[in-house]
């Protein structure tokens, strides 16, 4: 198990963070050492005092209105090991280590892991590298290696 | 200036995307290379679609309530180079090149620059170094460098 680092946050500190309307503040997950983003929740007063003092991440979840340990179901835990409030103060920044599959419900290590335009640059990836291959065929025809790519490209070029 | 790389968004992708019932769903921007977190802002429809069309970043200003895009009045522009939504579709992850001194209009290049129990790291810090100076102190007093850091950490911790 990771060493737990509470933080001794301030009452400066803690009364520069804005809630919304809700008693919300949105807070930011990213992983420590790998720099990745691993999700997005929401934390009310409560919950951030409690994950600055144990050193794990709490939430407050918004659709079950009910304060959500992370890990504690899905054995997923999030060990803070910085901390940080955005210059308005409206928003959290939570750096941690993600211990077991990942942060995300679908066994996905982020929550981010669906890009704008990927079904777009699948298209245009494989239409390139079939117009690439296809030139490097009529080149090489000779070279078995770059018959292989031209086929594999086009046939991905095909797949509707 | 950096290339524009306008990202192609399908209709499946962007009907994924959840605003809440301002019609706003967070963006946070993460800096290209560095992985660094740069900021958090909030975009509607049109500004998520003007984001992905342009390549640059566009927000919608909760205080102003108008479009807001990004280095139109610092000169900090950001340059999209991936965009990612979340499991749930109700966050957004942009990755950009940084124009500029940073994303903070304090001159800071983060918006994050602060952490929660910097105060108290800080005097821990100074605690700790004025106690292994001063043990340096006793056990290498003709050392003359470590009597000078002894000195300025024990100046150091007694700062109020």
């Amino acid at each position: 198990m990771p060493v737990v680092t509470p933080i001794s946050a301030t009452a400066a500190e803690l009364d520069t963070v804005r809630f919304n309307a809700d008693g919300l503040v949105p807070a930011i997950v990213q992983e420590h050492g790998t720099g990745r983003v691993l999700m997005m929740a929401w934390m009310n007063d409560g919950s951030l005092r409690e994950t600055l003092e144990t050193g794990r991440t709490v939430f407050w979840s918004r659709s079950r209105q009910e304060r959500w340990r992370k890990g504690d179901t899905s054995g997923d835990r999030q060990w803070v090991r910085e901390a940080w409030y955005d210059c308005d103060g409206d928003a959290l920044l939570l750096v941690v280590e993600q211990e077991g599959a990942g942060a995300c419900h679908t066994g996905e290590r982020s929550c981010f892991h669906r890009a704008f335009g990927a079904a777009t640059a699948a298209a245009t990836d494989a239409a390139a590298k079939a117009d690439a291959a296809a030139k490097a065929d009529a080149t090489t025809a000779t070279d078995p290696v770059a018959k292989t790519d031209a086929e594999a490209a086009t046939a991905g070029a095909g797949t509707p």
